[in-house]
């Protein structure tokens, strides 16, 4: 009798019809002797309209009221899951933070899980119930509600998982994770099994199945975590330790269109002054990635770099209080990433990706890489062709 | 400097402008240097439509689960008002029942507040602080949520008020206390004073406007309780201690719909099979209200009661455990009630209302009275002509 998580995400539980539906899904994994905890996230846009709600209230609502507010939809859909499993008559029991104590280290908006008392979980399987725990949601040291972040119900699961030393199964509205996203490439083949590593990338990347953090943790405590289709036989992929030395170099690719390019030319060429910029830009809380520099002329070099497109104007806001007014952005930028734990093993990777851009003049605008990564900044309009070439000739 | 706990029902905090509204008219107290507390209720009909969806998942949603879903209602309003007061500029916190540790005795649906740690209240109005409180919810000692009932914000604010040693000022959509609902007699009176008792029977007997629980702990503490429109200057009712011997003997009428009456036909007439009926109904928190009972015949007698409407299916099931299936239930009853502590004084109020319906051909069906009350059942057509007949008389 092995203890299962299973979290379903919005999609999976936005009309109540959906939901009777998990309850059957849910109920079967019961039937078969397992003890079953369901972590589920807000029905549908649930998080959205609260947002929505918020900002007409305030463009920077207050973050402990928000995280109070979003903390609300978790507990909706997870008392409503509850209720249907019992309508079919199982015995199931709902938990909010509060009532299995899961602390986080208090930071709104985007809290790391500290602990999880799971005594009471454990009382309840113990009984027979089925816990349905709602996600997204912690508590900090002082009582306030705090919420996980974006998809943060996938690292509640993860987290459970861990200390219920049991099996992590991520039912979403896909059927597995893609070596690329099949909208951009229809022959993109699923993968039976990704690693800890390259599916950190990918998220981080932009591809959308699964919050990082919750893989961090899964690496970490080396759990498994199984992701696929709500309610469906269809097989989807694990996210575990790969230790297949003949992987292909490439496992994935991943592309985002959230980011712009800032350049700033002509700076003089001063690294304190640099890295003071960097650094006024990150207390703001900007995520900058990609950076470039060119070569210094008469002392002078342009600096370009990626932010989130969400970030643009208190970004601008920052570099003018510099005296920077000499700003180039580049709103129409892809961050095109392909991502294997082959590349360790196997060089001249780079060399082949960029022979094919090279050919089919696919402008390189800025470049990164990893031990496992190399991520390229290219026209967004060039997206498709870049990843049906690279697509095929890597076998995706 | 004085505590003030304030309630703003749930058609004062239906819509983002309202609450902005409800925001304005809490910092005003606060400029006026007093210490704020405000329990909310739900946005308008958030609690209906919680309630809708957990019926679209059963016809009878498991009480615990029920009681968790509806708490979300007041937890989106409560932070919601935090987040517009300190987008004014002026500081708020917001807390749930989990937070206060507003304990209960745990039953499902209608809760007994127990305690409460004003604790962090207390820090946070000492710290300047505008405290929103989540009302109508509790936790159980074993700390599951649990609802006080429909209404219970109220008595949450009741409650506080007492424990803080403050002013409790109940806002709502309606300016007051009317001797009878003007929906129903135009030329009613609004009352400036009205006793405990009174309201308490009113409230009882379908009166709406307060929640008979918040009354009734307002009277065991001696807490005046002002009633009163939000966000506006006009008068409203204080319900507190009356000693003016010289009253009017009704001082108000209220008429409910709410309920139906039972008749079991023919029961063998046994005193103790009787209670023991009353007591199993009781056990399952069905409120029997009138009761009747024909003389015996042949030891058989009929009995009659009423109870709400909701509770129809389960005190037939009840009564059907007890072997009875010959039972008779009539929806069509109003409960026409008039309430005054005058009846202690005056006497004859009972001949003269009965004179009243006997010369209008209104059918009496049932009869109840305490020191201040008289409440018939009659039939539901006859409800306005009955209002109008006696308000007229009592010049209410």
């Amino acid at each position: 009798m092995s203890t299962i998580v299973q979290k379903y995400g919005g999609s999976s539980v936005s009309t109540i019809e959906k939901i009777k539906k998990v309850a059957d899904c849910v109920i079967e994994k019961r039937k078969q002797n397992h003890k079953v905890v369901v972590v589920v996230s807000a029905m549908g846009d649930t998080t959205d309209d609260l947002i929505s709600m918020a900002r007409h209230i305030s463009d920077h609502p207050d973050k402990r009221e928000l995280d109070a507010l979003l903390s609300t939809g978790e507990m909706v859909s997870s008392s409503l899951l509850a209720m249907a499993i019992i309508e079919k008559g199982f015995q199931a029991v709902s938990y909010n933070a509060f009532q299995i104590k899961l602390k986080t280290d208090g930071t709104y908006g985007k809290s790391l899980i500290k602990e999880i008392d799971t005594g009471l979980i454990e009382k309840s399987l113990n009984e027979g119930k089925i816990v349905v725990v709602a996600g997204f949601q912690g508590i900090s040291y002082e009582g306030d509600l705090t919420t996980l972040g974006r998809g943060g119900s996938d690292t509640t699961a993860v987290a459970l998982a861990v200390k219920l030393d049991g099996i992590c199964e991520i039912y979403t509205d896909v059927d597995g994770i893609y070596s690329v996203d099949p909208r951009l490439y229809s022959d993109a083949k699923k993968l039976d099994k990704i690693s800890y590593e390259e599916m950190l990338e990918l998220s981080s990347l932009g591809a959308q199945v699964m919050h990082s953090r919750s893989v961090e943790l899964g690496q970490k405590y080396s759990i498994p975590i199984y992701v696929g289709l709500s309610c469906s036989d269809i097989k989807g992929t694990y996210i575990m330790e790969v230790n297949d030395m003949e992987s292909k170099p490439i496992t994935g690719i991943a592309v985002s269109d959230d980011d712009i390019a800032i350049t700033i030319k002509d700076v003089k060429y001063d690294i304190n002054l640099l890295s003071l910029i960097f650094e006024t830009i990150a207390e703001r809380k900007i995520n900058v990635d990609m950076i470039s520099q060119t070569s210094p002329i008469n002392g002078f070099v342009n600096i370009s770099f990626t932010i989130p497109k969400n970030d643009k104007d208190e970004c601008i806001d920052v570099l003018k209080g510099f005296g920077y007014n000499s700003l180039a952005v580049d709103e129409n930028i892809t961050k095109f990433s392909v991502v294997g734990i082959g590349m360790k093993t196997t060089s001249g990777v780079a060399a082949r990706l960029f022979k094919i851009f090279s050919n089919n003049k696919i402008e390189v605008k800025m470049i990164t890489t990893s031990e496992i990564r190399i991520t390229c900044a290219i026209n967004n309009d060039e997206k498709l062709k870049a990843v049906q070439l690279i697509a095929k000739e890597f076998n995706l």
